[in-house]
């Protein structure tokens, strides 16, 4: 599985009519655990005082990735920013490069 | 126990002397095993193309966090970016800014 | 206690019509007392010319600290950035770091 | 396979004394020939007036490419940015996010 | 041939009401087609978790790219920037510049 | 007496032989005292994993200020970015901005 | 006297309705005139092209300053960055720090 | 005669309803090619897939530039960043700088 | 022919000792009046107060410009920044995207 | 005349060892007073906390303007960055363009 460092910015959401961002938040919180629970959303954390966060994501590539993130119902809103991640060394040990 | 998203960029010790370089990173293999050990950090990622990394780091507080990454044998060479993490309603359940 | 450094910028308040914006600052002056009070909120600056402020805030956690800005009735309109703050050597003595 | 979107930064290279540059623009050149000739780097151009290039690579995963970026022989000197790329509905006819 | 890599920001096109936004991506599909059979659009890719692609475009020249860009259903709604891209030592052997 | 949120980045400093930079610590830390004492410097804090702190001083004015700054054995080598600061009417009570 | 560099940008004065347009600058002219006379403001400068200004003002403090700024007619539609200057030793002789 | 570098960004222009659009572009072309006749504008390019343009100016000094910018019927949507140019060496043969 | 906007930063330059700073740019001169000559270089302007340049030039295409501006006696010392220019509507009439 | 905002940031001049230091900062000083005689330079202020200054300065154009920037000693260790000044309509009276 590929992973990813996925910051998701929230700040246009909270824009929308009150009753709207709560019956958008609703279904992401659905869909959050959705991922949560098959893996593709590994851990979310929140930025503390922004409207947004941050997470380590899974999938098999970047196009899994992608349609994850875009089934999201805050897709629309979202500012995204999504960065590769590789193993370290220091989870196998493989430290060749400096030897 | 607080966690954070800590950026680690390598680019100048890159610059030292090839056996140098490999000393530093002999010892800091060790360091970071350590913290692996220690729970002080949870996991760690290389930005691939990128002589650096992103990791969990979780300490009771910043002051904690300080001491473990100015401890880390790459410090003088390191710069390095922290951000604060607070825990997702995803997580908690707790939605009640969104209802 | 953990401490932050809050840069809180309410550009986006200042676009509400005049009555509404005089409303929440109403309301956000009456959280911000109780904030100084709680001890969450230690100080607060104006950046003179701008429409926000920098602050040092403490709370036990990020956690905590993002309930607090969360409950200001600014918070929908404003564009908040957290940096945490670890205590300096110079008012502890420990320049363990530099002998 | 996953594709990357790969800018490489070769300024500091040309810093180095003329032939220690030229030695390793040589060993350089055949290390891309053969990553050519695997199908790790897909294309390289030229950014016209820099010291450095931007090219289409693929490898099963980042650990993957991180792996040959870091054998290049310009890995110390250079200063390298991934973006991780996913397939366009215009090669795949999937518009169901706008159906 | 001149290639250009040229990046498209479609953020604004998603802020459209529903149906604008899916007639406008109909018409987009269509035109991005015909641009990938006419070869001035060569590859096109999605950057995984934005509302954008990258893609490497070709055209006798900038005035010849600018028309097939402005041609586009998105244009209105679309931030581009456009890099000239060329040509690679790697691809045609001449390192003259390093020997 | 005006008050100034101050960063100071000493990465530069810990490019210094070690005796160097023990020994210009050594003075930065009885100057730092002085100045706490003398009530230039009202706290400093660490931004933890950073070679540098942020504080608050207070000065009559800029003037006063740069004095003190550049008093500091660390000033040939730190970068410093200063903010001048401005009372908030939430500790004055004057909000007539807002009525 | 404290003196301040202060970018004032109007850009978001320019997307009122005309007469609302013509009526702030009036006012704001009017605004100007008298800190000119008052020597809060020592001069002020267009920068072409742009739908905004630079100035030199001075204030008995950072809290005076943001009063006159606060007060401006365009103080909700600008943006405005402060600058604190202190003297330079070229008008006062005073070059201790370069002997 | 002084000369400039000078970007226009008209994205904010396309947002505009379909025919004040057209409408503005018409001027604009008038009034560009008055600008022309003068030997204010000397040439101007597109950006290409960009919503603006780059020239190069002369007038006598910044106020000139200034008014000419600001006569633009583009102006109020346009987003104007100036650079002063002088005279290069290579053009005087004036190279003392360097001998 | 292909036109193109191209910063030169030369700062780097300027740390050479000084009989090579003054025997690279006695060779840039030749180079640079060579190009002009020639007409890749159209006209160059200097950036007041910067060590650097900018200027317009044509080739045939951004490998040709590769070449030439590799082919400086200053390439290896500076920072350059290349953008495409297309024909603006303004010299041909053809404002048909506006009709 | 010209008149410009000038931004120069001396931080490499500190690199320099004491004695070279003072001797071009001796110099400097000197030249300053000169500009300042000439009324090429009319003040000077120090940014407080840092290596460098800002100063209105002016010229009968950018020729003039970098003719006496780079005849300063600091010149070969200071970045600058210079800004056009046009007059404000403050000082003239002329507010036409919002009539």
């Amino acid at each position: 599985m590929a992973e990813f460092l996925v910051f998701i910015d929230n700040t246009d959401l909270w824009a929308l009519p009150r009753d709207e961002f709560v019956a958008v938040v609703e279904r992401e919180q659905a869909a959050g655990l959705a991922l949560l629970e098959k893996g593709t959303l590994q851990k979310l954390w929140r930025l503390p005082g922004e409207k947004g966060n941050v997470g380590i994501w899974s999938a098999t590539d970047a196009d899994e990735l992608h349609e994850a993130l875009q089934s999201l119902p805050i897709f629309p809103y979202a500012r995204i920013q999504v960065r590769a991640l590789a193993t370290h060394p220091l989870h196998t040990g493989d430290y060749t490069f400096a030897r």
